[in-house]
């Protein structure tokens, strides 16, 4: 088994000052320009908005999490309506994870050996399992446009013989999965793991390198470990993966990780951070952060931001939106949700256009510049 | 001081069979089609929805509460930012009530007195006082379109004594509110009480139309009497109010009692029941009321509703509702109250089409038959 198969990216262009590229995505559901930051839809909706908020918001591809449509209401069910993206309305792409993240997220719940994963629903405690093998069929049951491997996640800090034997377990899960993939069209990246070394991480990548994928992802990052720290094994690990392959850093990030991220040549993100963030009442701008409880937007007759284009700052102010969080009232969250998913897409649209002019690395500077108290 | 004033409405049809009648309301933010619903917009927003979702579901008016308001963001607040359609983003006619009915639902919490109502802020116990005049500047500074006079609400059962005295200090309050209107185009209602007493409400409404008002509501109902003890009030207290002004069914109710109420003359309805009841899961339909967590909905792949055009029912199956409401995600909110406000617009529609024709008796006695279980 070797890497035969061609890539679904084309690199359009690549910054000659970094790493950093833009490109295009081939899927199933259409093409997505890269680099993209994914908005999660954890159990068949973006938490607040409708799918046509998303479409207005430019959101290219949303991800799906396996682990939760596996239990509620089910791969079968999805599978009978045809997939999510019937289930769920939504024509554009999908990707979905494998389980693996929230699996292990369960810790004393969870079981892991050659065979798999076995574990407790969070929902009723029922005994569960799921092999490679299973999360890939499961997925193509969801009928996402690109699936990941099930993979082991090694929580932050572990020893280098805890994480050797994690990567290589993920490594034998990787080759599995591979063998197990029918002949969907649906996209299969593989997961580097290799914790914080980096030569684990190399020969990770080497070895899914050699089984082949259709792009390859960095995982167990952003678990805890510093800024610097995740950044550094970014830029180590993402020279070992082909040119000409997506590069997706999962879970990642703040938009300062987000241009950090495609500086270091990563293509695609996903962070549940903007919609969190949207219900918590803290909203991202160009100038910083905002906390939209603070009694000095009480009566600020300004949007949110005042660059920003987007649905909730075109028709409300801060004060009305400071008035509805105080509410609790449900439209504080999808208000505040569209806003925060389009500065992440809005975010990604710049760098693109940045990397399209070939100005990559003064748009990083600028980004740093105009936000006082970053 | 006497009725001078013309009435904002204009009868167009007049049933032959019935007192229900179709008109066109002339308002300071444009015209309504009567008989009408309006969705309640408690605290500035119709729970979940947008003002666009509204607009396309078809509803011509929403409702503010004075009281919620009042204690939250603050009149004044709201009138600096050019009254509460500029501050909730809303073009079409509002109404407001008075703040009395919820005044009075704070029971131990409230002192009524001549001079208006002392009560105690829900959210911090702050010490709060409301006249009729205070209750009129109030929705002059919301800048609502129809404005309701401070009332003295009476529970159900009351003796004759009680509901005496309550109704005759209703009339002295409306008397103050209409005399402390300032010239601004809004237009204020006058509320008929006189609980469950008929000869009481037919009093109540000479005195109300002596003073003059644009419309006459009909208040106290739906407080937990009997269907037909209500159905009887509505009747008996209508023939009394000028048949050219706009009668207001306030605080109802199912979709039952719309049809009861322009039966028997009703031109304006408001109740929280379609955005409550959609938050709970129990969502109207033309065949009845369907409860969307029961399990028979799992896998099914209908609309809510084969007849409604809704946003929801043009999207999405039952199953995929469910699945939503079971995981208690913001979208399930959203959209049972797009499907439930649009049932109760639609309905109040063909009950339109129906005077239009004159055969609304027949429209009534089809609403029953098709609806198996009512």
């Amino acid at each position: 088994m070797n890497n035969t198969r061609s890539s679904p990216l084309t690199v359009l262009h690549q910054s000659s000052e970094c790493r950093a590229r833009c490109g295009i995505l081939q899927t199933l559901h259409g093409t997505i320009k890269t680099p993209v930051f994914m908005p999660v839809g954890t159990q068949a909706t973006v938490k607040a908005v409708t799918p046509e908020n998303l479409e207005e918001l430019g959101a290219q591809i949303i991800l799906g999490n396996t682990y939760h449509l596996f239990i509620r209401p089910g791969h079968a069910l999805i599978r009978e309506f045809g997939g999510l993206h019937s289930f769920m309305n939504w024509n554009r792409p999908l990707l979905t994870d494998s389980g693996g993240f929230q699996i292990f997220s369960l810790k004393d719940l969870a079981t892991i050996s050659e065979e798999g994963a076995g574990f407790r629903s969070h929902l009723d405690g029922a005994k569960l399992f799921l092999s490679p093998e299973d999360a890939v069929h499961v997925q193509e049951a969801l009928g996402s446009d690109i699936m990941m491997v099930l993979d082991t996640c090694i929580p932050w800090p572990s020893d280098r013989e805890e994480t050797e034997r994690a990567t290589a377990l993920t490594g034998r899960w990787a080759a599995r999965s591979r063998q197990s993939q029918s002949d969907t069209g649906q996209l299969l990246f593989g997961i580097v793991q290799g914790g914080m070394f980096p030569d684990l991480r190399q020969k990770a990548a080497e070895e899914l390198i050699d089984i082949g994928f259709d792009g390859y992802a960095l995982g167990g990052l952003s678990v805890g470990e510093p800024k610097e720290l995740m950044y550094d094994m970014t830029e180590s690990t993402v020279i070992h993966l082909p040119d000409d392959h997506p590069v997706y850093l999962m879970g990642v990030g703040t938009p300062e990780d987000l241009v950090e991220g495609v500086f270091r040549g990563v293509d695609m993100f996903d962070c549940v951070m903007p919609t969190r963030n949207a219900r918590n009442g803290m909203l991202f701008t160009s100038q910083g952060r905002l906390v939209i409880k603070n009694s000095c937007y009480r009566d600020d007759r300004k949007p949110l931001d005042e660059h920003c284009s987007c649905y909730t700052c075109r028709n409300y102010s801060r004060a009305y939106l400071r008035h509805l969080f105080m509410c609790r009232e449900i439209l504080a969250y999808q208000l505040n949700s569209i806003h925060n998913l389009h500065y992440y897409c809005s975010l990604m649209a710049e760098m693109r256009h940045a990397i399209e002019q070939d100005n990559f690395t003064t748009f990083r500077k600028n980004f740093y510049s105009r936000r006082g108290e970053e």
